[in-house]
């Protein structure tokens, strides 16, 4: 059960954010530029940055939605996102994706740890610096999203059908107006 | 040096929100939701919160940063910043903010750490759901903002005197024009 109380039958983050809209709108206006906005990274890619932190905090709701969510930008017909989640790294990456996968995965541990080798093996396989930053503020932000939906102990479904529906409305429609229906019903908490 | 080319002379995530300012501009509408939106959390109380979270996080610049805007929302003459910096939760708080700097923490470490002991110690010293809402998403935030300041390796001012100076500021406007002269300086970085 969640630690507060929070309008019934949400997944995860939906039920915080639908309950508390002012920060959800923010919150949602942050992973639209970050996820969707200008970057020299796909939604794809960036999609992919953050299933791997989120499954790297072991944030369940979020890894099972992003993974989502990336496997339609994929169009995800080798398993590439699975594999992501199962080895992380080992799996089979090109050379840039899988040195900004280390680079994130440094940035969810303490953004001190991110090395000038790190960047060097990024900037070798083509990253340049808005790919870096990109990178690095994706990865931070998931260890927000993380904390925030886990932090209040939000509800995950264990369904897969859940999370392959909620991951092609956010790859259709993206996350600006994820929860406007809800934003827009007057019942909804204060 | 940061791993990244920055706009010079600007400190900490002065620089990267400066060079990106989509990015910025969404991390500034967020800040200023959390920190100054409505809330039954002061605007001190929430600031102490980021000081907190930022100085476990070991960020010196976010720590220095919110620490310096909380002296002024406290209108800190007994040192409480001070000792909260220095001593943490043996600082003299109040049993409510006690119990909200222990959930701050444990949302730091890993959202799941957060327990019904802990939330039931923070609602029997007058936390409501909001309030304990609030506490783990500011907590949350700074883990991302931390992050992307110490992940970029941005530069750090050595001097209390700057702290100050950019705390009166923060304490006086807000977060959501803090970068709007450089946003519209046209020689700012795309």
């Amino acid at each position: 059960m969640a630690h507060i109380d929070l309008p019934e039958g949400l997944p995860g983050i939906v039920g915080p954010m639908t309950a508390y809209p002012e920060s959800g709108a923010a919150l949602n206006g942050l992973a639209e530029v970050l996820l969707r906005g200008p970057s020299p990274l796909t939604p794809a890619e960036r999609e992919l940055i953050a299933t791997y932190v989120s499954r790297r905090n072991e944030c369940v709701f979020c890894a099972n939605t992003h993974a989502a969510v990336a496997r339609v930008h994929y169009g995800d017909a080798c398993g590439l996102v699975d594999q992501v989640l199962e080895r992380g790294t080992d799996a089979p990456l090109g050379e840039k994706m899988r040195a900004l996968l280390v680079i994130a995965d440094r940035v969810r541990q303490d953004g001190r740890s991110v090395s000038e080798a790190d960047v060097a093996r990024a900037r070798a396989a083509g990253a340049d610096d808005r790919t870096i930053h990109d990178t690095v503020l994706v990865a931070a932000a998931f260890c927000m999203f993380n904390r925030y939906v886990d932090g209040l102990g939000t509800w995950a479904p264990a369904e897969p059908a859940v999370y392959a529906q909620i991951g092609e409305m956010l790859a259709g429609t993206g996350y600006a107006r994820a929860l406007s229906p809800s934003a827009d019903d007057p019942e909804r908490r204060p």
